[in-house]
């Protein structure tokens, strides 16, 4: 069986999932063949260059005609465009695969959740950082108990695509369009990151009570390509954000996001310390782990590319590394493997990050953001 | 002339201190002339060990008979005892160097800034890591505005000697002797050298705002020493803290300190986002500082051991670096160098830090710590 | 028009060039259009696998139905089948990439540059990581002269696969089929960046004389597979090699390899010393460059991910990390350039690495070895 | 008993030693005490000034004086004025603590030994590097066997204050005064480092063939101070060199120092690889030791200042880094300590490095330099 596959957007993350999509069968020979059906978008001109490129049967302007005649529909639109069609999908018992984050508002997020919980088709909510073969490693080694007890917990997430302030206005800026800015954009990923690590029960749990601070370092930026009448928009977003977080169990951490963080470019770093241990993980060295293990002295840095480490026997021999994008080919080979379950049986195991997780995600954020509003600690029901 | 010293305190401080003073006629030869004249203590032998070992002439068992009998006073005891024999000095017309924090509690800084107001002789504050070259170096090129704009500011003090929950209790873990725990022994160190780096008003200058949380891990610790029949105390202070920050002209910030910190031994990191570079220094590295200039692609990691760098000509050449005691013979020579000042002619330089910088880390903690147990931002007035 | 490509191997390279050919139209839209046609082995049922996988069209069994048959032939077999095959094709007016190092003898790489002088058209030896974008910048900046001078040159490449002693005999341990060790398989890699990066007139030149070290440390290992009645075979070829050279223009460098240097993977290091600057790189991090420039005071680490670096447009927004992978993808895109253009019109622009840097790669090789033997240095003539 | 010692040399590494002395009373209780008796120079202004502040009883400007009047006698000359006064002390019956390269050539260097072995007293090498806690941490680890069998040994030593051509002529850069360049100069405390490591006959064993190059980039420098008509003085030694070394047990090694690696200020690194895991050092950060561990993946960063390190308990608790300068305190603890010993009693343990193991260093860079001129590899008997 081939699945036929329904896409919105074939921007930065069109073009990320059709290629991940394209390796399967070369590097997943056990994955769901996929038929990259349609392609949908509204600019026709620069939607037929993208499909035939990006290797699209056909093209639609309307999602509406497309949700429920694909095996499963892929959501990487805007953030304002996730709620509406991958809501109309999970009505018509299409899977969903939905970028993050879930939705550019709490209320948004609870109705694709909601959609998603009543459809019982897979519903999975693209954190790809979950499937970077170090994060995969770090989390077995948390679940084995050898950080211990977890006390710290850090993660920071650098950029600095804002920091000139006449670079140009876009839709990230506006808080309609995008519900949040470096908040939603960059925190979204820290937090379902910490989630996954150490969200378990017999770890941190899940983050309980949370403080928040947004800034906007500037209010307005010129609009692209209006260059003989300076024209200028609002920034209705956050520059930035930090927060302060009280785990279920004790722990305490510090989140942090920033798009004016001067010579960091994708710098997402997760640090944890635990009774028997610490683990530190940087985005921009992806195929490395800094890891203290019980009984040994100092960081021991180790690249997570042998043949038994998560999905590195798909790829090449030790040593050779891997890049970003390769965490969209782990996570669609997941995601896929879970629609295909499903679709032949009754047991398939479910895919995460779901629905919930984007959810869950979500909540936090909202948190951190109400936070920051009334100037005070805001717990998490 | 020769400078009569008087020194409370002979433990870590003491010897830090001590060593300092014997090195300066060597390196600093125009350092003013010091006689360790009385090392102060309790325990009439350890005392006596520690004046042969540490070249002092005398001792004595009550600061009473040394605070006007001496040309400088060295107040390096447990915190509780800052307040009364520096103001009692400070009465007397002596100088006075004090370690941080300046004292355990808000009321504490606030008598002995009062004192030091007062008593217009130098009153120091000996927060040593303001002499780190690096750090030096960092300030002369906030100073020229080679970072611009500061935006973010991150400030972390990490130690992991209480992650073992059976080591045993000290002084430092109770309020009553110790203030705070590692927000006063860790965090007044971040926060003065942030207001050494940034506290300018062309910079980010003071901080405004703050949002706390504290923990403590462990709640009781044992009594050394009493092995037979097992005695614990209770842990009245923090483990770990942390900390959201405003600043007056915008930026913003984290701190962060803790005693579980796995793996971390005095790793006091201080990074620093602006909007024409950042830069990043390691306690545990301190001869280096990372440095990200405009223009250039990536942080530059800069040995800070040149001869023009601060103080090194004192020391050796390129490449022979240094270690975390000369930041003491740098401090006690400037600190000496401006009492010598203030002795022979009314226009010397004031030393800083000074209690007045002290008092002002000091409300910064306090308003951590009162922001912790409201659950809201706190203000500085 | 298509290319038909016909390729010879279908492990570790063949799938590395197969995956390289199917991307290219995605992110290389102007790419010349290749028709995977066929695949050329002996197991004719590994091989049937492979062709299905890797998306050939069909596959042969000897080489020399093929060679004339398609409009590029891609040589990937073992060492000792390079030259025939290779030479085949070009007398056949193929054009051909060929797996480095180009030969396993000196006399069988001078018949190939004699083949490919003869064919006039592109031979291309398949030096991957000429192809690095951290290295085309690199190049870049020495052919500026950002480096003055050329004084030190080193270049290193560990990895540790045959530290245990009971690892497995292979092909790669025997003269005969692999020429070399350490030597062929890792040092040629190194000579070629070597030449590549301060290669030219106005940098450090050729290569003009050299001293050499070889060492096998484990003479003969078990066979695989073979467990009920152990037996082994002789080990031929170096573990590891070091080399010192002296260059044309006054440089001078050291060379070394191993498969022996435990915890190194595929640790590639280039490090290069001048007058006005230095730089280093590590295949391990293979997005970052460390470059010294006049007037900096250290190292900067550049991750080499901005749109404007060399390939990096094609590919994802800065800080988004490329794989080793893709390096296969930007010499596959060059090679079938240069093939196409070849194809149409007379003065196509030659393709780099050549034939004729195959063989000046061999002949240090060739001379390090002799060196050894003979204990002293051998001038290349 | 108070040792009286007189010391040759009041620069560099005159100031080094006289720190040293001066700080063991406070930190090394237990060594013998010292009377810094008497400084040896020949400007006897710059002489006086030095001893003021060096903390010396005399001065005197013939050696011949000196030599026999005192308890112990430092030789930290210039290199060609080892020999001499080191043999009339040692023929005195003085102990001799010598600066290291032991002497400019081998001849001088075998006679300083002969003249030891005569004396029947301490006769120390001053090579201190021997006295980092990480190296002798390392020391102890290579001693367990924790490396397993050694295969690959490397030593690096770079420096920058040459690249400069206009930097100006001085003694170091004279045959007849320093014996050789960077060789000696660097490489010696490199040859040395590796002997003490590896030159167990468990581990590497000595040093038994070796293939040097010497290279010298710029040929003549102007003489300081004579700026109106520019004077040149010509370089008789050598930049920089490279070697090649096999030990007797079967492990090869790769030397190299240069005064011409830009950026690069006092950066002697030692990487030695085993079977059973790995190491690195560099002394810009010499507080530091990476282990790879047989187990573990990956090199763990160590900071070696932990109480039970070496030499650590005498100074500072965790993590509070000790500078280069402390190598010196400990080298003469342990010299003077071994010279207290010999002069109470026979059988006084050794101290090393000892002349011997100046004069086997010597022997490694005679050997590197006549395998230059020769072209060829030279053995050590």
């Amino acid at each position: 069986m081939t699945l036929d596959v329904g896409v919105l957007g074939y921007r930065f993350m069109g073009e990320a999932h059709a290629n991940a999509l394209a390796r399967l069968p070369m590097f997943f020979p056990d994955a769901p063949a996929v038929n990259r059906r349609v392609l949908v978008g509204r600019d026709e001109e620069a939607l037929a260059d993208a499909a035939d490129r990006l290797g699209f049967e056909s093209t639609a302007t309307d999602w509406r005609d497309v949700v429920d005649e694909v095996d499963v529909f892929y959501n990487l639109g805007p953030n304002h465009l996730h709620a509406e069609p991958s809501i109309a999908a999970l009505e018509a018992g299409t899977p969903v695969f939905c970028e993050k984050p879930l939705a550019p508002t709490l209320e948004g997020a609870e109705a694709m959740a909601d959609a998603a919980r009543t459809a019982d088709v897979p519903a999975g909510c693209a954190f790809n950082y979950r499937f970077v073969p170090a994060i995969q490693y770090a989390k077995q080694l948390l679940e084995d108990g050898t950080l211990g007890e977890i006390h710290h917990v850090r993660g920071r997430y650098l950029q600095d695509w804002l920091v000139d302030p006449d670079a140009p206005w876009a839709w990230r800026l506006d808080e309609g369009l995008a519900g949040s800015g470096a908040l939603g954009d960059l925190g979204s990923h820290t937090v379902d990151l910490l989630r996954f690590l150490v969200g378990d029960d017999e770890l941190a749990g899940e983050i309980e009570r949370v403080s928040g601070h947004l800034r906007t370092f500037v209010d307005e930026r010129p609009v692209e390509d209006r260059d003989d009448d300076v024209e200028t928009r609002p920034v209705t977003v956050d520059d930035a954000y930090s927060a302060q977080v009280a785990f279920e169990n004790g722990a305490m951490g510090t989140l942090e996001a920033s798009r004016f963080a001067s010579g960091h470019k994708n710098d997402h770093t997760i640090e944890i310390h635990g009774s028997d241990g610490s683990l530190r993980f940087s985005l921009e060295r992806l195929n490395e782990l800094e890891l203290l293990r019980d009984g040994n002295r100092g960081y021991e840095t180790i690249l997570v590319t042998d043949e038994d480490d998560p999905y590195v026997d798909h790829w090449w021999p030790p040593g050779h590394v891997l890049g970003w994008e390769h965490t969209f080919v782990h996570e669609n080979y997941e995601f896929l493997t879970a629609v295909a379950g499903e679709a032949s049986r009754d047991d398939g195991e479910a895919f995460e990050p779901s629905f919930e997780d984007g959810l869950a995600a979500q909540r936090v954020l909202t948190a951190i953001e109400d936070s920051d509003e009334r100037g005070e600690w805001v717990d998490l029901e």
